[in-house]
C-alpha cells in the first residue's frame, strides 16, 4: 500500500513533552495504517500496548522508515545506527529548527501524513565519513560521522603533532589542538565553530579544518569527497579520536588514521517547502539587521 | 610528428631575464621541429627573426600550446585569452614557484623537451566563472575569470549590499565590503586573504567569500559549481565588478550579476613531478618550525 | 541652576518620527528651564517656534550639553563636531539600542530629566584618533575619528602597499586591502567587520586591523594609545584615507600619515543602568541560544 | 661593584650544546667576578665543580640575576619561580630567536658582559596573571601564568559552559572549547593560535580568547589589566585549567576561577638592540614576500 509501513519512533531521552508528541505521531501513523515500531529512547515513562516497543536497533532489517523527534543531536545517533540498512530518516524538532531536524512540532502530524500518503516529500542523500584506526599491521577501531571525525588533545595543555597524506600525497606535518574532518552536514556544527566553511550538501567534498594551528598559514582545506586521508600521530601525548562528538578513542604515537567516505550515504526526508537556505538563514540569524 | 607543433611564448612584460630566457627556448623550440609564436610581451627588447612575431591572440587558431614565462599574474592574463581556443599552457617561473608556473626557469628546457618529445606531463583542467551583468532586459557585460570573480565597494567608505539567489533560491541579502565568487585556482589568492578556505582542484566547487560582511556569522559557503548564481545590487553607491583582477566594471543599483561556471575549462600542463601540496607547503609556508 | 543650561537637539536626517520625538523632548527641556538649541538636522519638517534654530556648529561655545537622536552614525557626525569644545554627549535610538545611542525612545523625557535635575548620570571619555597626511613638507590633511581611520584601496582592485612605523621603530611593509586603526568605540564596527578584537572603551589601547592582507600571518595588533604611528604610501594605485567612514581623502604615493590619539576626548553621558557588557551582549545577539 | 653580583644560569634540560654554552658562560661570569649558581636544569652531565650547583628554587632569595638559555618555554618555567622575588631574567636562544630568548648564542658571552660591564641592557617589565580556584568557601588552587590562563574542554568531545564576569558585571554566557585569558607575553603563543590579537608588551591589557566558540560572534575581547574577572562553570563534564600550558587542574561544576593581574611583574632584560617589532617580523615571517 504505502511506501513506508513499518514506522519507528525515536526521541531525545527525557526531553519535555515528548510523550504527547509520540502517544499523538503513533495513533496517527496507526490511523494510516502503519506498523509503529516505539524505540526505548521514547518509552521511558510510556506505558507499551500496541506497538512494538524495544531497542530500534533490533529491528532495524524491518523498518521502512525512522521518524526522530528531538535535535540534531537526536538525528545524528539514529542515522550513525541505520544508514548502514537504508532506512530513511525524518525529523521533527521540539521547538528550534535544526539543520536536519525541520519539522516543526505543530507541524508533525500534517506534514508526515502527506509524506506517507500523498508522497510529498524531498529526499536527499547526505554523505558520511568511515574512519578506521591502524595500530601496526592491526586495524583497532572503526566508526562512522554524519557530522565530523576529529583527531584531538585530550586532558595535557601541549598540542598535538600528526602527519596528513591524501590519496599517497605527503600534504604536511601539522601542530595543533587538533583536526576536523566535516561532511558538508557537519560543516554547519563543530567545524563552523572552529573556522571552516559551510559546505552545501550537495557539494560533493569534505573539509579539512585545523584547531588553533600552531601555523598561522593552516587553513581549512576543501577536497573532493572520493579521496582517502591518512593521519600518522606522531606524538604521544593524549591524541583522542571522536566521532560525531559521541564516541571518541584514545589514539597512540604512530596510529594511523584513514578516513574516507562511508560506503552508504544516508537518506533524509524533508517536507515540500524545505529550503538549505532558509535553515541557514535561521540558524545563524543571517535575517538580522546588525546596525 | 609531435602533438604540439605550433608553440607560443608568452612572458610578463618588462620582467628581468625575459628576453634570455625567451631566446633560450625559442632556440630549443625550432630545435625540436617546432614552428615558434612570439607574443608582443616578449618581443618588445628583442630583434624578431626567424620566428612569428605579434599578438598571440591573433594566432589562436594555429597553436597547440603556450609557455608563459613570468608568475601567475601572466598565467591568469594568458589564460583568459586562450581558454576559449582549447590550447593548454605550462607556465615557467622566474625564480619563486608559482601556483600555476611550476617549472623552474633552470629545469625550463630539459623539462619542456620531456613534455614535448616524451609526452612527459600530467595535464590537469582548471574551472573558470562566467559573469554577466545585466541592466533591465539587456546584458551590458560579460567576462570569464581564472580565479575570481570579485563585487566589491569603491571610492566610497560605505558598505554595499545585495542580495544572492542560487538556482533561483534566495539566500540571503548581504552588507559587507564585498563578495569573492572563486575558483579553486583562485582560492589560494585573493579569497584567501580574505580568510576564504583552499578548494583543491578538483573538487568540483566553487567558494563564495564574504569581505568583511557586517554580520559576523557570514560566513565562506561552498557550493557546487553547476550551479547558478544571481546577485542583485540594492545599492547605488558605488559597487564594482572586478574579473581576476585584471578588469573591472562599474555597476548600478538594480543590476543582476549573473554566475556560473565558464562553458571550457583551462588546460594546464605540469611536469611530472608536479604537486599541489607541494606548491601549498612551498608557497604556504608549512615547512617552516613556527616555534 | 542646572550644570547643562543650553541643551541642543541634533537628529539623523529625515528619520522617521523624528519630528514627533524633537517637539516633545524640546518640550521637555523648555519646562526644565532649559535655552533649547535645534540643529538643522531635526527642523527640515519641523516649524521653528520659540527656540534658536540652525546650524549647531555656529553655538559650540555657548552649549553645555547635546542631546543626539538617531543611531551611532549620528553620534560620530555630532562628536567629531563637538569634541573639541568640550561638551558633552547623549544618545537616544529610535528603537534599536546603539552602541552609543543607549537611551530607548520610550525612556527619552524620564532619562533625560533624571540626567538634568537629579545628576543621575554616569560620564564617560571616549579617545578619538587624530590623523595627519604630510606629502613632502607639505600638512595636506588633518581629521579625526571616533571610531577609525582607514586606508584602503579605491576602484582598482590591486592591494596597496605601505610601510608602518610605531614611535620611530619600523614595523612592517604590508601589502593588503587596507588598514584601520580603531578606538576602542570604533572596535565594534568596521574593525569588527575585518577581524578586529573588541576594546574595552577604558582599555587605553588602539588596534590596528589588516584588511585582507596578503600575508596570513599579519594579525591585529593591539598598542598603547600614547604612540605615534607612521604610514608611508609606497604605491601610487589608489589608496584612499577615511575618518569615520564619513571623509575620505586620497593619497598619493610617499604620502605619510601621522596617526595618533587626539588631544581631547569626546565626553558621553550615560543613564545609571548602562552596562557595556549588556550592549555587547544585545548588539551581538550573544543571548541568543545556538543550538 | 656590579649591579649583578649572584647570578644564576637555568637551561632547557637535555638540550643539544647546552653544557657548552653553560661552562663557557659560567667561565666568562667568574672572570668579571660574579659568584655562579648552576640550576640542576643544566648540570646533569656536568660535573659540578666550583660553583653553587641544585635547586634553583633554593637560592632564589640570593640572586640578583638569572640566565635562561633555551626556548621561551623555559623562560615561561623559570620566570613563574622567580617573579616574586623580583630577579630580572635575561634570555639566550639556542639557535632560533625567542620572544622573550632574543640574543642569539654566538653573541652570549660578549651582549652579557656589557649588560654587566657597561650597564647596556633595556629593561623591561612583563605583566602576570594570577589565577584562584573557589570551590564553596575554599580556595582550592591558586596559580599564575606569564603567558596564558586557559579554561578548557578535557577528554570529552562535548564543549564547555561557563558564566563570565568582569569587575561583578555580567558579561555572558558562553559555550566552547574554551576560553584564553592572555597577557601581552602570550598573545603572540596560543592565544594567537585560537585567533587573538597581538597585543604589545607595553599596553596594559589583558586579552579574553574563545576557543572554538558555538557563538559566532562571541570574538576576542580585549580589557584593561587593572579589572577583574570571575568564572563560574555551569556544566560538570570535564573543564580543566592550564597555566601556561605547563600546569592543570581539575575544574568541578560551580568551582569559580577569579582571574586577575598578578602581584608582581616579571623584569626582562634585553640587549640595547632589542626591538619587538623586530621579534615579530621575525617570528611571524613578515619580511617573506607572499607573491
Amino acid at each position: 500500500m504505502f511506501k513506508f509501513t513499518n514506522v519507528a519512533i525515536i526521541g531525545r531521552r527525557n526531553s519535555a513533552h515528548l510523550i504527547d508528541q509520540v502517544v499523538q505521531l503513533a495513533a496517527s501513523l496507526e490511523d494510516l495504517g502503519c506498523r509503529v515500531y516505539l524505540d526505548s529512547s521514547v518509552t521511558s515513562e510510556l506505558e507499551c500496548v500496541g506497538y512494538r516497543c524495544g531497542l530500534i536497533s533490533e529491528w532495524v532489517d524491518e523498518l521502512d522508515l525512522a521518524i526522530i523527534i528531538g535535535g540534531d543531536g537526536t538525528m545524528l545517533a539514529a542515522g550513525r545506527i541505520l544508514v548502514d540498512h537504508g532506512i530513511p530518516l525524518v525529523g521533527v524538532n521540539q521547538g528550534r529548527l535544526g539543520f536536519m531536524t525541520d519539522i516543526a512540532s505543530e507541524d508533525m502530524i500534517s506534514t508526515i501524513r502527506a509524506m506517507l500518503v500523498q508522497q510529498e516529500y524531498y529526499a536527499e542523500e547526505r554523505t558520511l565519513l568511515a574512519a578506521e584506526v591502524w595500530r601496526g599491521p592491526q586495524k583497532v577501531q572503526q566508526t562512522i560521522a554524519l557530522n565530523d571525525i576529529v583527531i584531538s588533545r585530550g586532558t595535557l595543555g601541549s598540542m598535538i603533532e600528526f602527519e596528513m597524506s591524501i590519496d599517497q600525497q605527503f600534504v604536511h606535518k601539522q601542530k595543533s589542538d587538533g583536526v576536523i574532518f566535516s561532511t558538508p552536514t557537519g560543516s554547519t556544527a563543530y567545524a563552523l565553530a572552529a573556522g571552516g566553511p559551510i559546505l552545501h550538501p550537495h557539494s560533493q567534498v569534505f573539509s579539512i579544518v585545523p584547531i588553533c594551528p600552531q601555523s598561522m598559514s593552516n587553513r581549512p582545506i576543501v577536497i573532493s569527497d572520493a579521496v582517502q586521508i591518512e593521519l600518522c600521530i606522531t606524538t604521544d601525548n593524549n591524541s583522542i579520536l571522536h566521532s560525531d562528538g559521541q564516541e571518541y578513542f584514545k589514539l597512540e604515537v604512530d596510529d594511523r588514521v584513514i578516513i574516507s567516505k562511508a560506503r552508504r550515504p544516508l537518506r533524509l526526508l524533508h517536507p515540500l517547502n524545505y529550503s538549505y537556505y532558509h535553515t541557514l538563514r535561521t540558524k545563524l540569524d543571517w535575517s538580522k539587521r546588525v546596525s
